[in-house]
Order: structure tokens, then C-alpha cells, then sequence
């Protein structure tokens, strides 16, 4: 029904598949783990939100467009890996928009099931940097979004205006495409900017 | 209802919370990723309590209480690191109150909903132990209850006392309290005694 | 009522609790650590399955001969670690019996919920190798099945044609034993011929 939403979802999971895969391919992994990062880390935080929302089976897993656009592009990851490489920029920013349509869904849809503040950022940011997550505990690494980078909080920042705009009765149209645009716009800018967070300095 | 358990989750959520946020400071974790340590110890085990119980959302996730002071008692450690640095000894002694009252919440959630003692004794297990291990994980750390002193056992024994005294027709008020005093004790001499237990002497 | 399964399933709670169990005594975790890693890969593949399939509390949870099998199994591996050391090759065929039991169980469950390919096979895989992976993240390490071997590839291979042949209207005896034993002769044969899956050479 949201058809920029729609897309904009295909192109975040595009580009988190080719990040998941990407790192599995660095990490040594065959093509079964390729494809397995790539599937985490595109849809893994969309499943971990179905779980807590109790959606069951999750969407993930029953619909097929969406695995089936990550398993394709994880495989094409895996068999032109050193053109994809060399992709780089294009790439931040694919990752920029699927950050924000992840977030809008994961918000619209927790708020749909109850209403709940913390419920609504929990949500919106455990679909759009769980499979992150999950992409680096399959690693052996620990989660970047935790270490470094302005990243996380572009999507909690977008979620928490999501509520609000939903809570004052907006229409749900444009609040989904105002939190989608609102996170994007943030990550770019951090990006550009180079922001970080703040950390202990810990002599 | 039961006012003395309550007091005692909030000690646990807060120690647990500054437990969590200080390992993230000591892994060089930024804003973010010490506010979601110090939220994962404290509720994690909560929240993998209910998604296992099949309550959803999770409680954690929509009662505000404590997912707010978790978050404050990890941002304070965040500002104040050096002084939470230094505490030592009393926040042993609030982790184990903590580990106490989250078993007995945990054991007392999953006996209303069935009564089967495995089931009990594994609810309590996680809703007290749960969250230290998504710590250990996020931080790419073996998960230290797995590995060394007697802390779990304490948790495991605890659950296992409340499910007897329940099965037995106590009232729910006194089983509660005294699963939750002989964990908490548990685990206070075993610190003193510096308990462990056997390993494989693997040459 | 299906007793090939049911014998099948046990040889596999069986064989995956000692690899657990084994891998954390090499890990040196204590005896708690021991029985949590036997525990977690023989029965969190299908405690996994049961938290996407919505089914609460998971049945590994509070049907007990399965977890006591686990548990009693794991302790014997801590008793008789040197024993189990040597056992090597018969091991190996307790887990690939273990693997295409699973694999059918699993399959056969999610099909009975949602007859979705897509679903099937997933709930088939994470039933099956879910367990080595949670036994490896806990371990600290890369889950080996992302890195080498034709492990889960038979997984999926036995749980598509499990979907293939119910979807076809065969009898569901027939197709559980069909698909256990084409997973488990796929893994023999993978063993014997040491079968890798390709990797891209990161040069």
C-alpha cells in the first residue's frame, strides 16, 4: 500500500544482504554461511521483532519475496564478491534508506500492537540494526553499532518521532514516510560528518 | 503486591544495570552500546523469559519502570564510571539480592503458567542469569557463568525450592520470599567461601 | 507413533549433547558450563523452532525425557570425559542419524503449522544445526557450520524434500522416514568423500 516504503524496504534488504555476505565471504565462510549472513543480516532483526510481537510464523519466514530477494542477493555477493567489493558509497547509501524503511516498519508495526513508547523504538530499532547484530555474533565480532558510528541512534532518533507523530494523530502515511526520511537523513548526514558518540575515556 | 520482592527487583535491576553498562565501558563500547549492555543484563533475562513463556510483548518492553531505571542507572555509570568503578563489594551484595529476586519472580511467572518443574527451574534460571549472558556475548566473551564460581547453581537450587514449596500448597507470598532469601544466601557465602565447582582436568 | 523417529531423535539428543558437553569441558568450562553446552546443542535447535512456530512454553521445556536424556547424557561426558574422547567414529554416525531425525521432526512440525517451502525448510535446518550453532556462539567461536563442510546443506536438502513429498500427498510416515534417511546418508556419504561446499578465494 506504501509503495515508496515497499521499495525502500527491497533496497535496505538488498544492501544488508550484500553487508552480511560480505563479511561472511572476509570471515572465510562457505557459500552456506555466505548466504546465511546474508539472510541474518537482512531479515534477522524483522524476525527477532515478529518474536517479541508474537507474530508467528514470522513474515520472514512465510512470505517469499523478501528471503528470496536476500538469498539472490547474497548470492550474487558471493559469485562477483570482488566487484561488489568495489562498490562502496553506493552501497552506504543503500544501506542509509533501508536503515530508515526498516525503522518506519518495525515502529508502524509495534505501535499497530500496542502503543507503547518504549515498545514502538525497541521495535523500530531491533528491526532496522538487529540483523546487524546477529550478522556480527556470527562473526565473532562485537556489534559495531555498539562500538562506534552514529548509526543506532539515527534509528531510535527516527522511531521516537514515529510515535509521536502517530500519538497526535497524524495520518500513518506520512508519518511511516517522515520517520523513514528523518532516519535516512540523519545516518547520511553522520556519515558525512563523521559524527560519533560520546565514550568513557577509560585509563 | 509483594512489596519486599519488589524493593529487591529494583536493587537487581540496578546493579545488574551498572554491571552490564560497566563492561561495555570496558570494552571501549560508546553511549549507545553501554545503555544497551547495561539494559540487556538487567531485562534480557526477562524478556527470553517471556518470549519463551509466550508473553507479548515482553513486560520489559511496555512496563515503563523498569526498563527506565535501567536505563538511568547505566547512564549515570556511563558519567560517573570512575565512582561506580570503585563501589566493589556492596554492588556484590545487591548483584546477589538481585540474582534472589529475579529467580523467584522468574520461577513464581512460570509456575501460573504451567507447572512443570523443569520448565520452572529453566524460567527462573534465565529470568536471573539470562541477561549476564547476552552481556558476555554482545562483549564476544565465553559467558563467565558458564566457566567459573558458584552463581548459577545458587539460581538452579533457588527455582528448584520454589517449585517444591508451591507444589506443596504453601502460600505463594512465603514460597516467593524464601526461594528468593536461600538464592540470595546462596550466593553470598558462595562469594565468601569462593566456591566452585568441579572442572575436567583436561591434560 | 513414529518409532524409527522416536528412536532416531533419541540417538541425536544423545550424540549432540556429548559434542556440546565435549566442547565445553575442552572450552574448560565447569560442570554447570558442561551441562548448559550439552543441553543447548541438543535440544536449542528445537527450542528455537518452537519460539518462530509460536509454540509456548517449547515442548523441550516441559516434556521431560528429552531434556533429562540431554542432561544425564552431558553428565556422563563430565564423568567420562577420557572415555568419550577416543569414542571418534561412531560418534560421528550417532550425529548424522541424530541430524536427518531432526531434520524431519522438525520439517514435519513446521509443515503441520503453515505448509509454507520457504518455512519448512528453515524450521527443518534450525531444528537440526540451530543447537551446534547456539554450542558455538557460547563457545565464543564461529559457528562451524558457516565455515566448512556438507553439514547444513544436507539439512536443507532432507527438509525440501520433505516439503516435496507431503506436498505431493505421500503418507507422512513415509515422507518423515524418506527425508530422515536421505539427510543422514547425504551426511555419511559427505563424511566419507569430505565434500566442501565452495568458498571465494580472498585474495
Amino acid at each position: 500500500m506504501n509503495l515508496i516504503l515497499e521499495l525502500a524496504n527491497y533496497i535496505g534488504i538488498i544492501a544488508f544482504a550484500i553487508s552480511g555476505s560480505m563479511k561472511g565471504i572476509k570471515k572465510g565462510m562457505d557459500l552456506l554461511g555466505v548466504l546465511v549472513l546474508g539472510f541474518s543480516t537482512a531479515l534477522g532483526g524483522g524476525i527477532t521483532a515478529d518474536i517479541l510481537l508474537g507474530i508467528k510464523p514470522p513474515t520472514n519466514l512465510v512470505y517469499l519475496p523478501y528471503p528470496l530477494t536476500a538469498l539472490i542477493a547474497s548470492f550474487l555477493t558471493f559469485l562477483f564478491y570482488k566487484i561488489f567489493a568495489n562498490v562502496g558509497k553506493p552501497l552506504l547509501y543503500a544501506d542509509a534508506i533501508g536503515l530508515g524503511a526498516f525503522t518506519a516498519s518495525g515502529a508502524s508495526l509495534a505501535y499497530s500492537i500496542d502503543p507503547s513508547p518504549l515498545l514502538v523504538i525497541m521495535i523500530g530499532t531491533i528491526t532496522a540494526v538487529g540483523g546487524g547484530v546477529i550478522r556480527d555474533i556470527l562473526s565473532n565480532e562485537v556489534p559495531v553499532i555498539l562500538t562506534r558510528e552514529f548509526y543506532a541512534t539515527a534509528v531510535i532518533i527516527g522511531s521516537g518521532i514515529y510515535f509521536l507523530l502517530r500519538y497526535e494523530g497524524e495520518s500513518n502515511y506520512y508519518d511511516i514516510i517522515i520517520s523513514f526520511l528523518i532516519t535516512t537523513v540523519l545516518r547520511i548526514i553522520a556519515m558525512k560528518l563523521k559524527w560519533e558518540l560520546p565514550k568513557v575515556i577509560n585509563t
